[in-house]
C-alpha cells in the first residue's frame, strides 16, 4: 500500500510548481519537519542577511543604519511584503512585538472605537494567550468583562449591544477549523461588533482576503508558515476606513507622527504606523523582512491549493495504510475547512509521536492524546508526507510507542 | 594645550583597569565612537553567537531549542546577566519587548496596586516615550489621568494623595542630570506613590542600586551601554516585596504559570516572569545575552568611576582648549550629579557635529543647538576623548560648520 501512496507522491511533487522554493530553506539531514506550523525551517537567504546586519550595519554602521540601512522603516517595509499574502494593502500593516502586544493593541483600539459597549466576546479554546490578553485587558477597564465564545454555541446570539469587539483564530490552533471569515464578520457588523481575526496560523498557508472580507482587525504570527525565525515579531493589520480614527494605548514614540522632534504630547503616525510602539529589535525584524523576499514569486492560489492537497493526502494515507489501528481523526475532512495542519487521537499518541521524532520526523503533541503534523506548502514535498506515515506504520507495527525511553509523560519538542 | 591633554589621556588610560575590554568590541577604523548612549558598539562575541543561533539552534535544532538550546528561559537568564548591573537580585528581572512596552507593563502594574489614586505624575520633558506612554494607558482608563512635572516644580507639591505613580528617568536624556533615587523614593513612599524608574541611560554606564534605595518598579534599555544589539530587549525589573501582589494587562502566554498547559484562565508565573508577555525575538534576545556576558568580569565601582573621570575630562578639555569659541555647557558640573553624556550648547552645532561626523567623530545633535556626546566607560580610551576635542577645535578653528554641506536642517545621524 505505501508503494502506492510513493508513486503518487513523486507524480504530484513532478507536477508541484512551488517544489523550487524547497532547496531555498535549510532542511536538518535526514528530517521530515512536520512542526512549520510551530517554527518554520529557516530560508537559506536568512543567515547571510543577519551576518551583514551584524557585521555591516551595526558593527560599522552604528548609528547611522536607523536612516541609511532603513532600520527606522523596517515594520512598514516589512508589513507591505506580507500584505499580498493575506489580502492587505499597501502601508496597511505594521510589524513589530509579539502577536500578545498586537492583540491587546488591536483589542484596546476597537474598545476606544466601541465607546458605550464593555464586552470582548472570546472563544475560551482559542489558543490561551488570545483570551489572556482578552482577560488582561477587561481586568484593567472599569466595568468591562469578557464573554466566552464555547464550542457549539451560536454566534448570533452570543453577539449583543453590549459587546464591542469578538476576537476569533481564522484557523483554530487545535481543531485546524477554518472560519467563515465574510460570514462571521457580517454578522458582527450587523449587530455592530468589530472583529479582530488572529491569522497565526494561516498566513503563509491558508487563503484569507482581509480587505475583500471586510475584516476590522487582524494579527499574526511570522513565525511559523513565514519563516521569519524563532519569534520573529508579528504583524497587526488595521482596515484602511479604521486607520485614522484609531487610538492605541501602546503610545511608544516610534509611532509617533515626528519621532525626533522629541515633543512631549503624542501624536500618532498616519495609519498603521500608528501601531509601532517602541525601538524595534532589527536582527530579528532583518531576519523576518529576508524570510519574506521569496514571497514575491509565490502563486498565492497555487500555495493555499497545496495546503489542501497536502493535508488531503495525508490523511488518505494514514487512513488506509494504518487503517488497523484506533487512529481517530481530528480536524474537518472537508479540505475547504481546514487549516494547513493535521491531528489525529491515539491512545498511545504520546509514545508514537516520541518514536516518529526518534525516526527523523517532527511533529506536534498536545496533551492528553492529540498527534498534529503541520504541513507547510512551501517546503515541504508529497514524498515527505508519504514518508511521515511509512514511519507512522512502521512505530505502530513495531509497537515503538511502547518503548520503556518514550513512556515519560512530557512535551514533545 | 592638546599635547597636555594628549599626555594626561596617555597616563590615564595606562592606569584604567577596564582598558582591556576595548578589544572584545568591534571599533569602526579610524572612528571615534561618541554615541553609545544611544546605540553601542557590538561585542565581537555577539556575531558568532548569533550566528551559532541561526545555523545550529534555528535552521537544525528548530523547535527543540526551546527547551535545549534554552530559549523558553532567556528572558529570565538575561536579566539575571543584568541584575549586578543595576543593584538587583537574581530572578528578580525579565527580558524581552520594548522599553516602551515594559514602561506600560509597569505603570499598570502600578495603578493596579493603588486603586484609588488616579493620577500618574509624569516628567513632562521625559524622553518622550515615557510620557507618551502614560498619557497612552491613562486616556484608556476611565478618570485617570498624567499630572504634569515640570522643570523646576517642587516634587513633594506635586505627591498627594492622587497620585499613585510617580514615573521618572534616573539619568536625564537631555540634562544628563542623575535624580536623587532615594531621597525620592522616601519622599513618594511617604506619601503613598510608588515610583517607576527608567534607566535607559543608566544601565551599564552609571551606578544605580534598585534594592537597596528601595525602588519600585524600573525599566531600562539595553542596547545602550548593554550593547545589545539595535532595538534589543528592554528589562523590567519589580521589587520583591512586590512581585507576588502584581498584575499586569498584558498577559501573554509566556509569562503564565504553566504556559503548556494550555488552560484558558490566566494564572502569572511566580515572579518577574509574569513580565514576560509574548514569545521572545530569540535573535534579539540572544544577541543581548553574549552581550552581557563580559559583565560577569567588570569590576562595578571602577566602571562608574571611569564614567565620571572621562565626562570631566572631555569638560575641562573642551573647555580650555575650545576657550575661544562660545560653547555653554548644559549637564551637571558636578561629577557625581552627572551621567555619562556631556552635551555643550552651540549656535552652529548642527554644522559642527557635521563637520565632525566627517572627521570621524560620531556624536549627537539635538535641535536647536545641542551637541550631545555619550562615554561609554567599557571601551572607550582617554586618548579617544582626547582626540575628539582636538578634532572639535579643527573644526571651530577652521570654521568647517560654516560649509555649504553641513547647513541642512536635519539629525545628524
Amino acid at each position: 500500500m505505501m508503494d502506492t501512496f510513493l508513486q503518487r507522491a513523486g507524480a504530484l511533487d513532478a507536477a508541484d510548481q512551488l517544489a523550487r522554493f524547497h532547496e531555498l530553506f535549510h532542511v536538518p539531514e535526514g528530517k521530515i519537519y512536520l512542526d512549520g506550523n510551530s517554527l518554520g525551517l529557516m530560508p537559506k537567504a536568512c543567515a547571510a542577511r543577519v551576518q551583514g546586519v551584524l557585521h555591516n550595519e551595526w558593527s560599522e554602521g552604528l548609528i547611522s543604519s536607523w536612516s541609511g540601512a532603513g532600520w527606522f522603516h523596517l515594520p512598514m517595509t516589512v508589513g507591505d511584503r506580507i500584505a499580498p499574502i493575506v489580502g492587505a494593502g499597501e502601508k496597511e500593516i505594521a510589524v513589530g512585538d509579539s502577536t500578545s502586544v498586537n492583540l491587546f493593541k488591536c483589542l484596546a483600539a476597537a474598545l476606544k472605537l466601541q465607546e458605550g459597549r464593555k464586552v470582548i466576546l472570546s472563544e475560551a479554546d482559542n489558543f490561551p494567550t488570545d483570551h489572556y490578553i482578552a482577560s488582561g485587558l477587561a481586568d484593567m477597564m472599569d466595568g468591562y468583562s469578557v464573554r466566552d465564545l464555547n464550542p457549539g454555541d451560536d454566534l448570533a446570539k452570543k453577539l449583543d449591544e453590549k459587546v464591542a469587539v469578538l476576537i476569533l483564530s481564522h484557523v483554530h490552533y487545535k481543531t485546524c477549523e477554518i472560519r467563515d471569515v465574510k460570514a462571521i464578520n457580517q454578522a458582527a457588523h450587523d449587530n455592530g461588533v468589530l472583529v479582530l481575526w488572529d491569522l497565526s496560523h494561516t498566513s503563509g498557508a491558508v487563503e484569507i482576503n482581509l480587505k475583500a472580507d471586510d475584516c476590522d482587525f487582524a494579527v499574526g504570527c511570522t513565525y511559523k508558515y513565514l519563516n521569519g525565525g524563532p519569534g520573529a515579531p508579528a504583524f497587526a493589520w488595521i482596515n484602511p476606513r479604521l486607520q485614522e480614527k484609531i487610538q492605541q494605548p501602546l503610545s511608544g514614540w516610534m509611532g509617533h507622527f515626528d519621532p525626533f522632534a522629541f515633543t512631549p504630547d503624542y501624536q500618532p503616525a498616519h495609519g498603521a504606523r500608528r501601531f509601532v510602539c517602541g525601538t524595534p529589535q532589527v536582527l530579528s525584524l532583518s531576519s523576518l523582512d529576508e524570510a519574506l523576499k521569496l514571497w514575491s514569486d509565490v502563486d498565492r492560489d497555487a500555495l493555499f491549493a497545496k495546503s489542501r492537497a497536502m493535508t488531503s493526502f495525508f490523511i488518505e494515507a494514514v487512513e488506509t495504510v494504518c487503517a488497523d489501528y484506533p487512529l481517530t481523526l481530528v480536524c474537518p475532512r472537508d479540505a475547504s475547512k481546514r487549516g494547513s495542519h493535521v491531528s489525529f487521537d491515539y491512545e498511545n499518541g504520546y509514545g508514537a509521536m516520541r518514536a516518529m521524532a526518534d525516526r527523523g520526523v517532527t511533529g506536534d503533541f498536545r496533551a492528553p492524546k492529540t498527534m498534529r503534523f503541520g504541513f507547510a506548502p512551501l517546503y515541504l514535498s508529497f514524498a515527505d508526507v508519504a514518508n511521515a506515515v511509512g514511519h507512522l506504520k512502521v512505530v505502530l507495527d513495531g509497537q515503538e510507542w511502547d518503548r520503556e525511553e518514550y513512556k515519560i509523560r512530557g512535551e514533545v519538542t
